[in-house]
């Protein structure tokens, strides 16, 4: 109940443990094509190029960076928390030139701000964090497609944490670019980061003036072999597109719109617990991120000691803070498969035991 | 028995998937620092930076070029197959000045010809391909050493079809930075990349004049994170680290040596039942790579049909050739626990009955 991984599904286990086919196989070349056609669906989105890069998370942030940005572009990034601080120091390293726009941390970026920011310049993306894991806010995204527009920008959003928790709506929200990982609200082990562009964006990616700085994250030849001529370009981690593959059916199995009341119902209990626990949670109301809270340490309590008791006596694991939040507070997921009764009375009762 | 992935051990599969924890768990940085242990002993090496990079193979090369190259490096690389032109290409999107050393398709790099060109100036990286996947030539690393030294280069060599498959011995050879897959000799599922870097290359990583282009990739992050001090980079691969821990232990448990045998006495019998059926071997007995035997395809015979007669009819896939090899011949790969007698006698007696 940290911030991810989140528990596992026994039928995703399972199929994570199916015998390893060859990655031009036609079974596995069928369950490629099922989990594209899923990701899709749960994204929001009827983009073609959508599927999951063969790497974690953040190499999926990269995906999106290295290839919209050549050296000189100008990026517009929203920096609420650690994960908005890291594609800063991405696009940096594609070379562009980064015009930051601040909130402080455990608050949602305000949107007067990036739209002054906006008119300052052109820019090639402007990206912001959907859900940040390292504070617990959930941004609402509507307003950024126009602002976006209003400096020739293509949208870049940060999903991890909110991708099958809360409503993503990639083509809703006009999104060009966006990036999740498979073990938040998948409840997938960590290991792929499924991506998805935008007509616009693979405009852009296919009219580059350099080539993608990153020959393994270079979507123009990854895409030979997810789109049909199989082109072979790395060895696909066939066992975990087997496991994504699960995941994804049991998300549309259970449906989005009740994934999303589930998460909203867990994390609404959990709160209410934490609060009669008399533990303050740092982010207002509205900004609340479902899948993960942010809960301030009360004064005099040993963050490591708590954590470890946690895991000694429960063998439940919590989130410690990172940057501004670092030793005062914690993050509680309650992501995919882990948002349940069950794990909100395991967390409470602990925490209760622990904090005595 | 393609050119990977190998067949995946049962236990593996079940270390594979098992629960998914935390990467921050206790439980799982004892399993991490024994992976590296066991990685060491495997490579041949003490480097104290060797690791499974959270990505494929592919992955595991662009590390090695992105971490020691910077823009107007020259880099010195061999080119028999695939892959030393993939060094090449992922050298060029480092900015880096690339001298190409050549040798036809199917045969092993001359030393002469790479010593001719180091020559020639100073170069920061000379690298080579240990087992080249594309075409079945083990290339004997033992003149490199001193090539390399005699244009202050590093050494940096491709082993992912050679770890655990036949010796690689890191620190013997002189390798300063080295990478594999796991889906090869290794029979763990595709989805990590080994790297070792020796101190000399830590060195250079170290004294960089500016910031290693992958965020993704960069070991100056990363090592923070294996290194001890467990500083956040991104959400390892559990499950896949799980893996690759078994497999590991099954290496070690069966002894490099014995290992080593088998896979040269398995494919001895498969080259000799290869030609017994009057098939030819294009790679000269010398420069035989035992994990991957390249065979020619007989004229009039239709590649395609035969391959997906093989699947269709005895579950078994073999490899099509690759780049000047393709649609002219087969690679059968006997690759970890793939090299046993029942596969080559599976394979032998599968292609007898569709060639007939």
């Amino acid at each position: 109940m940290g911030p991810g991984p989140s528990d596992v599904p026994s039928r995703v286990l399972e199929a994570l443990a199916r015998p390893t086919i060859g990655h031009l196989d036609p079974v596995f070349l069928q369950a490629l094509d099922e989990t594209q056609a899923m990701l899709r669906e749960v994204f929001g989105t009827a983009n073609a190029l959508t599927l999951p890069m063969s790497a974690t998370g953040s190499a999926g942030m990269e995906t999106c960076f290295v290839n919209l940005l050549e050296p000189g572009d100008h990026a517009l990034i929203c920096r609420h928390g650690v994960f908005g601080g890291r594609m800063a120091e991405v696009a940096r390293r594609c070379g562009a030139e980064v015009t930051l726009v601040d909130a402080p941390w455990g608050q949602a970026i305000d949107p007067d701000d990036v739209a002054k920011a906006a008119k300052s310049r052109a820019f090639k993306v402007l990206a912001i964090v959907h859900a940040e894991t390292s504070t617990g806010v959930l941004q609402d995204l509507s307003p950024f497609r126009a602002i976006a527009d209003s400096c020739g920008a293509l949208l870049l959003v940060d999903t991890v944490t909110s991708l099958a928790g809360v409503p993503v709506d990639v083509d809703r929200m006009g999104i060009d670019a966006v990036y999740s990982g498979t073990q938040k609200c998948l409840s997938c082990p960590p290991g792929l980061s499924p991506v998805s562009f935008s007509e616009r964006a693979r405009h852009v990616l296919s009219t580059r003036d350099t080539p993608v700085q990153s020959w393994y994250l270079d979507l123009n030849l990854i895409g030979q072999y997810f789109g049909g001529e199989r082109v072979y370009h790395h060895t696909a981690p066939v066992n975990m597109i087997f496991a994504l593959h699960e995941a994804l059916r049991l998300v549309l199995e259970e449906g989005l719109t009740a994934r999303y009341a589930r998460h909203r119902q867990q994390a609404e209990a959990l709160r209410q617990g934490l609060e009669a626990l008399g533990l303050e949670l740092p982010v207002a109301p509205t900004d609340r991120l479902p899948p993960l809270t942010l809960v301030r340490i009360p004064d005099g309590v040993d963050d490591r000691a708590v954590r470890a008791k946690l895991l000694a006596d429960h063998g439940l694991e919590i989130g410690g803070g990172l940057g501004d939040f670092k030793g005062k507070a914690w993050r509680i997921g309650l992501m995919g498969a882990s948002a349940t009764p069950r794990h909100v009375e395991l967390c409470l009762g602990a925490l209760r035991e622990a904090l005595r």
